[in-house]
């Protein structure tokens, strides 16, 4: 057992040698990044060796580091494994958090119409004459005919009578009881959009339908990978996986919800709803479903109905009755979060056709056109949240988020101002935009000439910023190929739904567009490298947060909970990869 | 820490020396029989030392046991904490077990209707071109509208469905799927009788009806003590007890669940269904829903409706989707085993004036006049079950089960043959019928003059045998006076019954006499005593477990528990303490 002290963040604790650094990071709850899921084939879990000994550096190592970055001491925490205690240092670009996450969205603006409601009664006092039962009591005094009574409301319910001394505010879900509180009692609901990156969650008062408090969180489960695909591996691979990846999500969420409860002097107790929102597979693992069969053709949801779920079953601490109501999945890869975020812009009730499009690690689209609904997933892969990008990171302090060209010199701009330690995927797009605009870049994405170019051991990069003792940060050839890929997944979604209708992209009357990441593009950088098509501006809409504000609608309506699953039978489904030509369309649009 | 062995079953241990000999019994799961629930007021926990030092005897016990016994090393385990290693005895009618249990009862026979149907189906293979979700190919394959997948099933729906290969056998519960196995599994229910002493337990064909088997057990609550009451009060104070007496139920169902399947080659899997009845308190504690107010006046049950739980949710090693059914309770004192008993029995249909009565440490009886029915419940305590009683015993091997006058000599006969070591309830009837006929006994109770009479240390008693090394095994004047109030308590609750209707006992048309006990005592000597009213013995039958009879019914047919529920919303309910006279009344019924 060695000692390893984790800096600048100072956590310490015991390891042993046959466990890596991001095994012990992990052991020890410092949340590195890891995107590859701890295969070394990326680099995004870069630790800096300050003292100490550790194993000799593996092939992968040799791969993704530079002879430079090797010398400073520079290692994959998943590829090292000590030989002694170590003291490290791990860099902002490879912690998981802080992050700006988003909770802001469109306004929730309908009647209340909750599916928990609140009613007062006040009891019978049982004597010998008329020795009443308590669930018969509890009933009669409701003025409702018998339903059912939660068990774990049963398993109190004579205490809690006796304590409230026979007056109570029942909260009723159809015909089920499913908490018991003091009169006066007002219940709440939690509204959740869990995202493979980011959680997004709303507190609301069901009566008034009002949000008392929102806050967002990023998604612990990062830890095992970035993209989904790494964590439907490692959950098919291992049941104790499965587990955790399911644990994670429900500690954050019971984090959350503690959050926002003490923001708004609230008890958690008195949640008894919840509507989740995610996509398929965060979805299926947060429900403990299987997953291996997503990570597979012909990608089968498990559960694509809406579906009702007891919270004491998911381990969330909220009133032991609660309920947590998931909205329906459409298909593997479009799932609950998409019919939320379809809910929330109106898109089925839009007279104009229009397109609505959630830009992310997955990209999930919708055109409706003269009333019908047809959706398409793209794998835009994690380039936007800066995976496969040189110096590629998320939305945190330090990354560049915007860029301008100005005299033949790149201006960059910086997330709180500091000094830029990465590029986050607003910034990426400007830049792109920018060296194309300019002819920095060609339109087949090549790097030309300009001043701020250099190859450094082989590689053509564009100079963004000199940083002392260290190698400067720059945008290389490999990070524009890898948006070209991003962006034409999308590109190609978009073009195949505006087919599927007889349409080109140009007869799109209105876009929208959802999600953290669209809120903070420039919409005119993405036209101009072509991940959007050329429409007027004024065309466009940045929403943020929609399937959070869906979640909402729902949780608060049971009217829009129908609307919802309406939506969700209503959308077609076009599988990308099966539309004809599809290899060559993607092909024409890496063009920038 | 010292050694403690408790001979002759040979259950060796160490044990501290701040537990008394019971807490280290129970400890070391040697089941010793406690009723007063282990505060020295009753000598059942008796046992002899062999060798090794003890503490000293304290005044409980130099009240409970006589000189003679202290001097032979008798201790009550209770009072009796180790000073060094021990080696102690446990007298056979100290042990809980084995015991004869009763699990035969009337004749099921109705047409099986059971709330879970086996379906059939056989799955689309999911493509790419047509991705249909899990859930939507199962119900579409079922040919039904979508219902509810119970959570457990979900979570393991695609792995099954794959390994199945898309043909399986659900498990229907109304719209939801509650179990998936291979095509032709045989769905299985079980049906439970949990007495305060002994619980029956049957495994059953869903779809056939058939009992494939059945099994009979001690509940293991006794530990805690013999009456309902002291169970009350331990589950009351502390809620560790509480569990821990759920917990002994649930260990129990499933060590009985085991027998069953091993007995008959199935498998616990496959069981989707049960059907639970027991007393209310019984109830209650097996749900662990509070039983404080049911130990107080006016007995109030937190639940009287039928009920549906998740087995999984009770601990209950069953198909993970399966339901527990309770049947309704009545009243604190009157509870789903009594409606089951008169579901059984059929009372509710009878032409003629009829009684039911199941006879226990509580007595339930029910009058069936014109169509009404009416139950009442009597303390009729635990003397039946050997408590209270000097050499009381529960029917195990060695009790005394009859005894006749011949020749002035009372002839006595034991359960399998074997040498008396005390009287069970069967036995206690028959033994003061006896020596009430030959006026050894007087109408008022008191024991006269006779040559097996005898005086020691100034109790009076009536020698049933000798035993060789101890003191003769003998009927007190005091286990006299026990029956009496015993028998009184169900006397009067005929009566009031009767009175109820404007009837005189004598009106009774029939008897239905229930339950394990009452299918082992003479009738006769029960009318000899004044326990049941002087009707002509062809009135009389003696049903067996007609519980659980009712519980079969209701598992396998819907239609029956319907009935079961349409018994309790009939059922009228006396409490007999309001009973105008009722002291005067009891008084007058304990003559002999």
């Amino acid at each position: 057992m060695f000692n390893i002290d984790f800096e600048p963040i100072g956590r310490r604790g015991h390891c042993s040698g046959d466990q890596s650094l991001l095994e012990s990071a992990r052991q020890l709850d410092v949340d590195i990044v890891s995107i590859c899921g701890g295969v070394g084939s990326c680099d995004r879990c870069k630790v800096q060796i300050i003292t100490g000994a550790v194993s000799a550096p593996t092939l992968e190592e040799q791969a993704e580091l530079s002879a430079h970055e090797l010398k400073l001491g520079y290692r994959l925490a998943c590829q090292t494994y000590p030989k002694s205690d170590v003291k490290l240092l791990v860099p902002p670009e490879s912690l998981t958090a802080p992050q700006r996450t988003q909770v802001e969205g469109l306004k929730v603006d309908v009647t209340p119409e909750p599916a928990v409601v609140a009613v007062e009664a006040a009891l019978t006092t049982p004597t010998l004459a008329t020795p009443i039962p308590d669930d018969v009591n509890l009933w009669a005094a409701l003025g409702l005919q018998m339903g059912t009574i939660d068990f774990s409301v049963q398993q109190n319910l004579s205490t809690r009578l006796r304590e409230l001394n026979w007056k109570v505010c029942a909260a009723l879900r159809g015909n089920e009881i499913i908490a018991l509180g003091a009169p006066g009692t007002k219940w709440l609901g939690l509204a959740v959009d869990i995202g493979t990156t980011k959680i997004a969650a709303y507190l609301l008062d069901l009566e008034s339908g009002n949000t008392l408090a929102s806050k967002g969180l990023m998604n612990p489960q990062i830890s095992y990978g970035e993209d989904l695909v790494t964590r439907i591996v490692a959950a098919s691979k291992s049941p104790a996986d499965a587990a955790k990846l399911q644990n994670l999500l429900t500690d954050a969420l019971n984090q959350l919800t503690e959050g926002l409860c003490s923001e708004s002097g609230a008890d958690a107790l008195n949640i008894v709803e919840a509507v989740v929102v995610g996509n398929t597979a965060i979805h299926h693992l947060f429900l403990r479903l299987p997953v291996k069969q997503l990570g597979l053709a012909p990608y089968t949801p498990s559960l694509s109905a809406a579906v009702d779920v007891k919270a004491r079953e998911l381990g969330l601490r909220f009133a032991p009755g609660a309920v947590v109501h998931l909205l329906p999945n459409v298909a593997g890869y479009v799932g609950a979060d998409h019919i939320a975020m379809l809910l929330a812009t109106r898109i089925a009730q839009a007279e104009k056709t229009t397109l609505a499009i959630d830009i992310g690690t997955n990209t999930e689209l919708c055109l409706q056109h003269k009333g019908k609904l047809t959706s398409a997933s793209c794998a835009s892969g994690p380039a936007f949240e800066g995976a496969h990008i040189k110096f590629g990171m998320r939305a945190a302090p330090g990354a560049i988020e915007h860029a301008l060209m100005e005299n033949d010199r790149l201006e960059i701009q910086t997330i709180g101002g500091e000094a830029p330690i990465g590029i986050c995927g607003s910034g990426l797009l400007d830049i792109v935009a920018q060296l194309r605009l300019n002819n920095v870049i060609d339109r087949h994405g090549r790097i030309g000439k300009h001043p701020s170019v250099n190859i450094d051991e082989g590689v053509t990069g564009f100079i963004l910023a000199e940083r002392e003792g260290q190698s400067p940060l720059v945008l290389t050839q490999k990070d524009v190929r890898e948006l070209q890929l991003a962006k034409a997944a999308i590109r190609v979604g978009i073009q195949a739904l505006a087919a599927a209708e007889g349409l080109t992209e140009l007869d799109i009357d209105q876009v929208i567009i959802a999600g953290a990441f669209g809120t903070f593009i420039d919409v005119g950088s993405a036209i101009t490298i072509g991940m959007l098509p050329p429409l007027p501006l004024e065309r466009f809409t940045q929403v943020g947060n929609a399937a959070g504000t869906g979640a909402r609608l729902a949780l608060i309506s049971i009217s829009q909970r129908a609307e919802a699953k309406h939506i969700a039978e209503l959308d077609g489904y076009i599988e990308l990869a099966s539309v004809p030509g599809f290899q060559r369309k993607f092909a024409e649009a890496t063009y920038l």
